[in-house]
């Protein structure tokens, strides 16, 4: 067992100078967890920045991939502490948490394997030609690590958008130093992984400033990650406002930096068809982690022909026990929610709508209305992160079709069509593809393939960087930029633009 | 002989309702050039973003190569009327104006061949495994156009950086319409190329759309482009304040945009050796365009080995003649900032230093300061651009060094080393890489290379998006966003993604 001190972990070094203290809350018993954190220091946060600094320029490049496949090993030591700790701060339950942690190790693994060909490297390059009027130069060009990188992780995801989730691995398999905002609803399932990544670089003799865990319950020092000078990126997943608010941040900088931030969906769901799985498939995607993933299908397009999908989902939803949701946040902001969706005079709630008094819960809920009091009212496009799905009775494939033409930026979008119906389905798949990150036939959108091809961004408001993904291989790019060298001896030259 | 108009080209239709007029200035005469145009009004504005999203949904993907050349083949028929007029508001003279067209026909004609392999999508096609546990689905990526683009054109290179310059040609070759907003300093050159444009659209039969060329003299019309809620990107070249106001602009909305401003750099050039050739190459990089160029080596690194070279440069700028500035602008921000320098005690003005009254020039300016004086005062730090040099002198290779390390994001920076000195200089490599686009040894930095692997970007404030480059093939990336697919049906699916 390692034992939880509560400490900020700069550079691997305990310290805990701050004045504001806090402890994470176990969901299911709403008591407070035994370890008691302390906000950073002004003086900390700079330290932890400096220090990612230094590693910057020595960090060991050709043995990133051990350190990830180390860190990935470090996890797996933590042995069923993590899994106890994650859950007490979570609600997510054990097996859920065994699940997430396979794909966080495999993400880790992943990256170690997908660096060792430096493809991703996008390296180019192009020789003198003395002969041609005017001699054209000897141009080298590749990708390069941008700096130190400040994470802040989701509270949906404690493992696979944690302190070793996707953007932290993603930034060291760039070379980048992390430094990692811990999310105060598990700070100690954070401490656990600081003491694997620490370990890791320690076997691996890795500079101590790669990565540091910084916590912090008030904005202010979210703040100051973000506002530091000496930071270069920010990996954030999480809610709209908080992506938003981090996004105004580094974009009002003296020197802007950019912000990846990934700040869910509604993920609409067009169905045209339905078949014996189609309601099933749903209520389990719309229950998945008690309704708290990016990807919940939260709103179900369905036209006349499909409406009895209705019944089927309220069905298999009732027949589901209501799950803990991860901390009071998340209850009031779907209690919120809610009510203002309960307001509007044309939707009917179907299944649940209310909170589980004494509970950190929320009924499993679904609410129907038509394309016309959807399109009217904003707060329906809005996600309602949690067990609620809205359904939207349509009129027909050409008022799918203006629904979709209306649809804010998402991550993901799904269609249900049957075999007969393809032709029909592309007007539908073409308006999609300009608004969403991915489109989904016959499925659903939880349950994210981490591999080369995924993608998990999209337009505004899905993310503030259309032109990345949070998911999958590619995430890495968002730590690299192009550098060009001009008649630069081979000497001068880094290693993979030599001849 | 092309008449021209001075109206706006909405989807090649003529339009001049707004209120405001204004005309272009001769900048060797400082007389008014003859045709009037009119600042675009709202509707008008709306009208080229409306045809423009019309057009992405039409675009024939598979002709873009075609229209690409034919755009090229298109600006070589305007004949000398091209270079007459571009000179009568430029000022930058028939030959030089020559080598720009040929430079800007070859970019369009490089991308036209360049997306005729379709490598740059990055396609990525990963088949289901129905065996895994759990099944792993069929996923597909590839990168996407993203749709309506507003490209501000650079004043001083009115053809490669103009209506049909590297930001427009990477755009359209990306398949994304686009809407110029054509320099108030050269309205009447942009109209030659939009009626270049207009006329390949109609030979490659295009939706019209797929360009409009919208006039302003006031900050309004920036604006509005920049605001309106269907444009998805914004490709900028010219000066920082312009460049920080767009992008904040565009930061602002409610749904932020990309904003790729390339905003100049001051280029530092490091001197730890000099030959022969070295004096003549920074006299000529100096006063190239009339020192007007973004990448004009701006400020000279030198120590006590090198200090000879001052007195050469000194001796060559004097030997030119001071050419005709772009506009009033120009010289009046020019006059500005040599005045600030000017007045810090410790800067010596060693050659020129004045405007040329009546004239639309300034003398070849030379000043020289200590690295002290340099690290101190910041106003060093900005571009002076213009024919102005600052020669630094420093106390060695840790000066040097320091220097380096203190440097803003620039575009280049260019080191002149012996080769019997570069094991010596490999920190000052290491440390510049950290903060520029490019990198050149013994060379100058002006004269971009437009191959696949040049880099012309670099971190803020060189420009405000540190992944991308404005030169290049990779250009193109710059509109274009993945999306996945999975488990489609083929034929639903983009060709490319198809088995």
């Amino acid at each position: 067992m390692i034992p939880l001190t509560g400490h900020n972990l700069i550079a691997g070094k305990p310290s805990s100078n701050g004045k504001n203290s806090y402890q994470s809350t176990n969901p299911r018993t709403q008591e407070k967890n035994p370890v008691v954190f302390t906000d950073a220091t002004h003086d900390e946060i700079n330290e932890a920045v400096q220090k990612a600094e230094d590693a910057f320029e020595n960090v060991p490049k050709e043995k990133i991939s051990d350190f990830l496949k180390e860190v990935s090993r470090q996890i797996l030591h933590l042995g069923d502490q993590l899994l106890e700790v994650a859950d007490s701060e979570t609600a997510l339950g054990i097996t859920r948490l065994i699940g997430e942690r396979t794909r966080t190790c495999n993400q880790l693994d992943a990256f170690a394997d997908f660096i060792q060909d430096t493809s991703y490297k996008e390296i180019v390059i192009e020789k003198a030609d003395a002969k041609r009027t005017p001699p054209k130069p000897d141009i080298r060009r590749m990708l390069i690590p941008i700096g130190p990188v400040v994470v802040f992780p989701a509270s949906n995801f404690p493992f696979a958008f944690g302190v070793c989730g996707g953007d932290t691995a993603s930034a060291w398999a760039a070379g980048c130093p992390v430094i990692v905002k811990a999310h105060p609803s598990h700070p100690q399932t954070s401490e656990l992984f600081a003491h694997a990544v620490n370990k890791a670089i320690d076997l691996c003799n890795f500079p101590k400033g790669y990565f540091s865990l910084i916590h912090g319950k008030h904005v202010e020092v979210s703040k100051e990650l973000v506002l530091h000078p000496d930071v270069e990126a920010v990996g954030f997943t999480g809610s709209r406002r908080a992506g938003r608010a981090i996004f105004d941040l580094a974009s009002h900088r003296e020197r802007p930096i950019p912000v990846y931030a990934e700040m869910g969906s509604i993920n609409p769901v067009f169905v045209l068809t339905i078949n014996e799985d189609t309601a099933e498939q749903l209520a389990n995607a719309i229950t998945l982690g008690v309704g708290q993933f990016c990807t919940k299908p939260g709103v179900i397009f369905i036209k006349k022909e499909t409406d009895s999908l209705i019944d089927q989902v309220v069905e298999k939803l009732q027949a589901k026990e209501p799950g803990v949701l991860l901390n009071e946040n998340v209850k009031s902001n779907l209690i919120n929610i809610v009510s203002k969706t309960k307001n509007i005079d044309t939707v009917e709630v179907l299944l649940g709508g209310h909170e589980i008094p004494h509970n950190l819960s929320f009924e499993n809920t679904v609410f129907v209305t038509d394309s016309l009091t959807y399109q009217k009212n904003t707060v329906l496009h809005q996600e309602h992160f949690g067990p609620v799905a809205l359904f939207v009775r349509c009129n027909g494939d050409d008022d799918l079709l203006n629904i979709a033409k209306n649809l804010e930026g998402q991550l993901t979008a799904t269609i249900h069509v049957g075999s007969s119906e393809i032709k029909q389905a592309k007007p539908l798949v073409l308006e999609l593809t300009k608004k969403v990150g991915r489109l989904i036939i016959n499925g659903v959108p939880t349950g994210v393939e981490v591999c080369t091809a995924m993608n998990h961004g999209g337009p505004y408001p899905a993310t503030t960087a259309l032109h990345t993904t949070s998911v999958g291989m590619y995430a890495i790019k968002r730590f690299l930029r192009p550098l060009a060298f001009q008649n630069t001896p081979m000497e001068l030259l880094p290693s993979e633009l030599q001849d």
